[in-house]
């Protein structure tokens, strides 16, 4: 047994057999004869068409699934494949150079996707995946349709033991193995038949366990073919939460861990493999005892989900009767969708740096207004759907800004601080948001905020943006509650002071306790000091939420800890009013609550402040509130 | 007039005529004939002894006048003479390449400069320049000494302006011009000529005023040639407050603004400067205005310190009575020399991680405890000396350590992180600081605590090595008192838990400004978040002051603020005992606390931590205590 850290992608437990997941396609840089060239140039445009369909009728299924992420993706592939930098370049390469259709594919596909993958742009980035994802797909299907005499050089590749699905009809391959997925299945995507074929070699000593999958990465099509009937999980080398993959894995709901680097390498197809998607720890070749340990975790999890679901439809109230508001976090109108799928009673924060990220263009205040209106129509006039205004830099580069390269970006230029300093950019953001309030109760946040003339520099603006549009005759709804983010510590101590004038707080756990703790979150050796349990972190938000109600204004936190079931006592002890997560994490928290009493739980977080240790207070609040361990 | 922003880098005010400082030495690259390459050789070896008698001359004279910096330098130098890589090598191109002797020691010199310029240690990169100046000095002296036959070169350099010194010799320059240095300064230093040489073009225009020197760079020597009768002052481009011209304009007493950037070109020999060594700023052709202001402030500072010359020797009291340490922040057991020259009470910090810095090996036990011992001996048996474990890391790399790259190096794997992650180094330390507790009144301080755990974990690993030296036989002081830094917000969060365990606090304002506001205090555009005004900040400070004194412990502070005239009085009234500050500014703010009653303060202090803002609290101060504003 041994064990590997990945990062925790997609929650879960995936306990089975690994299947390694290769190079899926084998291409040799083979010419054809002269008179052959316009035979591959036709085979070639028959195959990108013959993708395109494919690729619709993907797109079509998932948004019928209401999985609206992947038909967004498969629709960005459909339009991959009408660029001419990829395909028309490869069809200049077989004509000029007489390249076999599939090697001239290949290489305009590695070519472009390794310019992409040299971008400053972290979003960009990852599109070189698509790229990839997208030729492969054309790729098969001219493998598929080999014409005489490409034998060879796919022989070839297959002796280095680089896939073989081209020497065979895909239906034949999938109806000669056992367990294999169903026909609609594979002919809707053929990427999906890498890990039917393994199934066969491992039948006999693993035909109780599903398969573990395990590859360097997984492109959009991998894991949108997966049936979580027969496979359980996934473990990459590559990736982070943010990557397709794990969004993926998250809203098909196999576990999955990620970026787990080279040491996945180690892992051979056959073993038994644990996948723990939320600490994301992979275990291979687990003992009988931890077996036991994954397979009781699995089990209190699917009963847990199962539980979950009588919560839908019902309020988040405590035990003895005190209601507060569980609402989700969002990146885009679509997540709003899901957001309502999950029963979330508002939109505790929409992140709208995503709308500027990984495009050539700012995007216009039509465009943001389109996407704020969208989401305030899809939470309906009664769920509040708080806006925060854009927050790049730290983390998050927008290389369309130009900014100076810092020397510690978490304590840099971002977020308000840009927005003040370009009074253009930040308003045309602040018209749209007003004007998404004529269609739903719509709040506007300022993320960012140190001192209190930052936050009135920042309403001064938006007062200035609503007299423009009133000026304008813009039909705008009532006045907007304006609120900041408490993510800074000089904000937390002057919570006194700021709450007399903001409408709302919202706690950014995630931000607050970097810079309490003086430790980057992302640093791979700080993370213990991360955690959001410290006494320090608690006193802080204690303060914050006292400060607010003394002014009679309300307190919400959409950083992680707001769906920690560890957490969710202490915050409700300490009179938190709006709790703002993943959309995912909304039932399980309603159902924890139900059970909690708020009255009982002030004296617990006032022991908590009193503590010296993030362990003690954990021990404590395990000990105190055993619902919320089970569920930690 | 215009106004360009550099570095305060020495206080004061120099009002002068521009004399700009080109690159001070002109050689040609050129060959000698095979008979005269012998002649060369010795030449240059002839040179370079002079040089070495001269260096070791400035050394001695440096000494004498407690320049312990400049001596230090000056020795550095006399060694790279002795360096093979450096005049051994130069010896070779005259013998093989049948270079002149100055020709080989430039290019030389240029190599051996641009190595250590590409280096990754910052500290040893700042060695390049002494490699220059080193080599200019016996190129000077090479060519005052020139051979016929070597004038069209210099001639043909001269055409483009690139210095002429070598032309005649130098007492003859300096008795021709008014103005000149004495002789002793002349015959010691050549490097002092370039300045003096410019007077007599501008004897008649700027009679009156005393020269700025604006250059790329200073050397060291040219710095050390600069007397403040002839020298108001200098800004250059490069440079930062740590390079050694600012560090030596500090102790020479002429104020100086160092990293001006390439603005500074713009400057012309002949206009009007003005430069201002607190705020950098340096003003080109002032207006009538700008210039009596200046001279204001000008007289203002020194009747400052003549005034302040009177608290030398005396106690550190205030109007009402009340007693507190004033303390010097050191980096070497010489800054401990000059901390009692400048009367402080003690040590408020002794930087240890600069022993660590720009070196091949770690220092030993042996080395450490001398360089402690030597601190503490200096500051006598009464006076405190607090030493801190060294704090690596942030902003001060140590390549030694091969520590990865960060992403946020000052939210990152810094100061007792590293101790406690590799305690055979930290032990090293604590030993050789409690080794040295037998030789005077030393405290150990750990820096960066951020929970409860690694003050105790460090505390554990100082008892450990204090039995093990027992168990040896060593001899010791008594019980030493162990502190921490304040400087991370989660610390002044939990300083009434953490005050039951220390014996002191040291708030680190630098630091904890930078956390607090979330704005690394190094970034250019986040300079107004960086005020340690800032009322969340102050509530901080009166929080840990007030915890400690609730378990009757004392509370230093070591950051900037300390020696502020606008915080001394909010910081008095809090109840700091102890401020720690640069050696300079003691005796100023012996000054200004002997006019301020503590009583009186309390409510100042406290109606300061009510206010909003930075500029509320620096008005608040200024109105009510006039004694502070007028020293600002």
């Amino acid at each position: 047994m041994r064990t590997i850290q990945g990062i925790g992608a997609a929650p879960g437990y995936a306990i089975g057999i690994a299947k390694r997941l290769g190079a899926d396609v084998a291409v040799a840089e083979r010419h054809v004869a002269a008179e052959e060239a316009e035979r591959e140039a036709t085979r070639l445009d028959a195959a990108v068409a013959r993708a395109a369909a494919e690729l619709e009728a993907l797109r079509a299924r998932m948004a019928a699934d209401g999985r609206d992420k992947e038909a967004e993706i498969f629709e960005a592939h459909a339009l991959l494949l009408e660029d001419e930098e990829l395909v028309g370049v490869a069809r200049e390469l077989v004509a000029q150079e007489r390249l076999a259709a599939d090697a001239a594919l290949w290489r305009t596909a590695e070519e472009v996707a390794a310019i992409i993958a040299a971008l400053d742009d972290p979003y960009l980035r990852e599109r070189a995946a698509d790229v990839r994802d997208v030729s492969r797909r054309v790729i098969r299907l001219l493998q598929d349709d080999a014409p005489a005499g490409a034998g060879d050089a796919v022989g070839a590749a297959e002796a280095e033991g680089r896939g073989a699905a081209s020497e065979k009809p895909m239906s034949e391959t999938a109806a000669s193995e056992p367990g294999a997925a169903d026909a609609e299945e594979d002919a809707l995507s053929p990427s999906a038949d890498a890990p039917a074929r393994g199934r066969s070699s491992h039948a006999g000593t693993g035909a109780s366990l599903p398969y573990v999958l395990i590859a360097e990465d997984l492109t959009p099509s991998d894991t949108a073919a997966l049936d979580p009937a027969e496979v359980a999980g996934f473990a990459t080398a590559a990736g982070g939460r943010t990557s397709h993959s794990a969004i993926i894995a998250r809203s098909v709901g196999v576990a999955a861990a990620v970026g787990a680097g080279e040491a996945l390498a180690d892992i051979r197809d056959g073993q038994t493999v644990v996948v723990d998607g939320f600490s994301g720890e992979i275990v291979m070749n687990p003992s009988p005892e931890q077996l036991e340990r994954y397979r009781a975790l699995q089990e209190r999890h699917r009963r847990a989900l199962a539980e979950n679901e009588a919560y839908r439809g019902r309020p988040s109230v405590t035990a003895d009767g005190a209601a507060v508001e569980l609402a989700a976090n969002i990146g885009s109108a679509e997540d709003a969708q899901q957001a309502r799928r999950h029963d979330a009673e508002g939109v505790g924060l929409f992140r709208t740096e995503f709308l500027y990220m990984g495009r050539s263009s700012l995007p216009s205040e039509d465009e943001q207004y389109g996407a704020y209106r969208a989401a305030a129509e899809a939470m309906g006039s009664d769920r509040p759907v708080v806006i925060r205004t854009m927050d790049i830099g730290g983390d998050k580069e927008l290389p369309l800004l130009e900014l100076p390269r810092e020397d510690n970006p978490f304590l840099g230029y971002r977020a308000l601080r840009i927005s003040l300093d370009r009074p253009e950019l930040f308003k045309t953001q602040l018209r749209a948001i007003l004007r998404a309030g004529a269609h739903g109760n719509v709040k506007v946040m300022f993320p960012m905020v140190a001192t209190i003339g930052e936050w009135r520099r920042a309403k001064a603006l938006l007062d200035e943006a609503r007299a423009e549009l009133l000026a304008e005759g813009r039909e705008l709804g009532g006045p907007m509650e304006a609120g900041i983010m408490i993510e800074i510590p000089a904000a937390a101590m002057m919570a006194d002071r700021l709450a007399r004038e903001v409408d709302f707080f919202s706690i950014g756990t995630n931000d607050l306790v970097q810079y309490a703790m003086a430790a980057d979150r992302m640093h791979p050796k700080l993370g213990a000091l991360g955690d959001p349990l410290h006494p320090p972190v608690l006193r802080l938000i204690d303060r914050v939420i006292r400060a607010a109600h003394a002014e009679g204004k309300w307190v919400g936190m959409c950083g992680e800890m707001a769906g920690q079931p560890l957490a969710v006592p202490l915050l409700l002890g300490m009179g938190l009013d709006e709790f703002s997560m993943s959309s995912s994490a909304i039932l399980g928290t309603r159902a924890l609550l139900s059970r909690l009493s708020r009255t009982e739980l002030a004296g617990l977080a006032a022991a908590a402040l009193d503590l010296d240790s993030a362990d003690e207070v954990r021990a404590l609040v395990a000990a105190r509130v055993p619902e919320a361990a089970a569920r930690a």
